[in-house]
């Protein structure tokens, strides 16, 4: 028969069983982190009527959507755990509880240019606090101490989240005149390291800012020091403009309520620049680096929004979220060597029997579930060697040998693989052991 | 702005959060289960390449597909989780380690005509144990005997695993000479309780079998009695037949070692009639019936396979397997008042403030979950019975109440939502209680 090539497609990760298992420790270590702070799951469907997926998008997004047809449907698979949650919350409204805190841990699709570390499909493991007509702003200091908990949970240490607010860029570009080419300045700004500051100061020249403006927006760029210096430092940059100032004082709340729940202040840092997509984001938002990594880009990031369901219902629902891109996080800690695949198995013991009748093997093995240690028998009539070797290759801790001694007096060989100490004990002793 | 309705497609289930909550503590289980018998976890993708989906595809099954193009790709959904097993064994064959133990929860995809308990989208939890090259009978009775075990782990008490072997129905249809005419009998003989055994007869007749062989074939059907009275009929038919033959020693075993895996008698039966599709299965064929709700069908079925990956590769991988489908199971279990949703809730103990300053409140709470207790905060600035209300309409536990006392004695008041009951605790004793 012509053979068909197995081959998964490029773009979409697929992991040996011993990464997989990894990467199961990592994604229910982030949901057990969610549910610490109370988070309800929701599991909404990877396909969705285009009308409704697409009520928002546009331009760049909609080239990378999975689009298509069926029967008279128009169907996307879901870029986002974003626009699922809108239709939801505004779709199960009346049934919901608010402040709704919900989480989401699913794939999403976009057919991105194929390249290392990049996946058309990946994990997304999103949190969101959705409020009714008005959300605290306390809010927008849980989220990310949610995500410091997270981090230090998968055993990451070396992380900053760093924080801002758009309210203070906004503001700022009020105060200057240049709400028109705000993003051409975002972008000039973020070339700072990379060209000088005369170099900037050149390009601002070019969007039509004059010597003061231009001034001003390098004092506020130049800002630094710590949190509660460039708190001080922004106050006293005498830009008199509304937004600006709430900003600084969201800012200010967010300091003080994230150092309550915990954050040490290694872990957190105002980064002024920090914009995220200029329309969707209206206050608080994050990018999280690791320290050492800073070239991978933001490892988790958010904000807080003032309208989640907007093109779904007159209702106002502003929320605040951050989300984990999980397989692009798992692929650059492989990648980089922070994490490593430890468990090829899932079993704690394996039961090999030294004779041809397995009822005592099964028998075992029955009452090491009910203790409930994780237990497989081998079954397969080979020497005792290729069971052996099953052992060693999924690096099952302990194996239990079953032979003709061992069924006469009841005590069992017990075999640690990993330091290759044999001893015999009884079955009550075995589980007391492992 | 004009306003999209925010509507989920039908046949996609989407779940309210409490009930959501229930959906996921029953996938939990099922993994926890399969993993009690060390089943390794692999998580293929959702889109496949067409050519390696629908290498085995075909007639009925591709009108479902959800298939499309992407740049110059054929894609398709994933309708079942077998195929991408037999994409990922022959893929990674020389990486994985045999006989190779997998689960797989994940959901799949159909566009079958909707209709109530239908859906499109659904999770599949499956379990194989695949062979290279061969692969003991002992692995057929402990597929099922690990799903009695997650059934009983589901609080399911009333069910009954049929098992059958195709080798026998081989081997019967091969001794009255009409193995081209199999389907056409299995489904007559399907219909005997309907239409009754001379209606069955006739039908025999008009299939072009001769008097004896009927006679044969109702003697069959008719075999009833305990499991052992069965297999003890079965050799005593004068079938002389190979494939019959083996079919019964398999069945056998299979029966002698499903009851050393503790599978209680009153859990598994024989049912000569099941084929499940004539095509695919090779030995061991199985099906599930909840003995009070026999008309809903089998809710977790499978069996032996002798080439898994054939359309992939030359190399001979027998298998042997069980699925449940998860969402239709829900949506059942739900529907007929097997299961009910308890919790609306994550939490453990909600923290409400009664004054301003939410520094006390806060500090509890992180405390709590450094203990392992779910714990969230109400942070709007409301009035208390709105708080309390919260708590209600989530169904959480405990509420924690601070006002200005808790803050001077450091006692806190413990509220039990259920009872009502109110004491006035150190955290020290409100975590010991909780």
């Amino acid at each position: 028969m012509e053979k068909v090539t197995p081959k998964t497609l490029s773009g979409f990760m697929e992991l040996l069983p011993n990464e997989q298992v990894l990467f199961n420790q990592m994604k229910e270590t982030i949901q057990k982190s969610y549910e610490k702070f109370g988070f309800l799951p929701i599991d909404t469907p990877v396909i969705e009527s285009s009308e409704v997926l697409l009520a928002k998008a546009g331009g760049e997004t909609e080239k990378q959507l999975y689009s298509f047809s069926k029967g008279d449907s128009n169907l996307t698979l879901r870029f986002d755990l974003t626009v699922p949650l809108a239709k939801y919350v505004a779709e199960y409204y009346n049934e919901l509880t608010f402040p709704f805190r919900r989480y989401q841990i699913g794939k999403v699709y976009r057919g991105e240019r194929a390249q290392r570390g990049r996946f058309r499909e990946f994990y997304q493991c999103d949190i969101d606090i959705i409020g009714d007509g008005e959300l605290n702003i306390i809010n927008d200091a849980e989220i990310p101490s949610i995500m410091y908990n997270t981090f230090k949970n998968l055993g990451l240490d070396n992380f900053t989240i760093r924080i801002n607010n758009r309210k203070i860029l906004n503001g700022l570009f009020e105060h200057v005149d240049a709400k028109d080419v705000a993003v051409d300045i975002m972008r000039t700004i973020d070339k700072i390291e990379k060209i000088g500051k005369e170099n900037v100061i050149e390009e601002l020249k070019t969007l039509g800012l004059n010597d003061g403006n231009i001034e001003t927006i390098i004092s506020f760029i130049e800002i630094n020091g710590t949190v509660d210096e460039m708190l001080e430092k922004l106050s006293t940059l005498n830009i008199e403009n509304e937004s600006y100032k709430t900003g600084i004082e969201e800012l200010a709340q967010v300091v003080k309520y994230i150092r309550l729940f915990n954050v040490p202040d290694n872990y957190f840092a105002l980064d002024l620049t920090i914009a995220r997509g200029l329309d969707y984001y209206t206050g608080t938002v994050y990018e999280t680096f690791l320290n050492e990594y800073k070239s991978i880009g933001s490892i988790c990031s958010g904000g807080r929004y003032n309208d989640l369901s907007g093109y779904y219902t007159d209702r106002n629902l502003p929320g605040v979220g951050m989300s984990i891109g999980l397989t692009r996080l798992f692929f650059i800690l492989n990648d980089i060597g922070l994490i490593k695949a430890q468990k090829n198995s899932i079993s704690d013991v394996l039961v090999i029997s030294m004779v041809e009748d397995l009822s005592m093997s099964i028998k075992t093995a029955n009452i090491l579930r009910e203790a409930g240690i994780n237990t497989e028998v081998y079954f397969d009539n080979k020497k005792i060697k290729a069971k052996f070797k099953y052992a060693d290759k999924l690096k099952i801790p302990y194996v239990i040998v079953i032979g003709e001694d061992e069924i006469n007096t009841g005590l069992l060989t017990l075999k640690n693989m990993t330091t290759g100490e044999q001893e015999r004990l009884s079955i009550e002793d075995i589980i007391k052991k492992i």
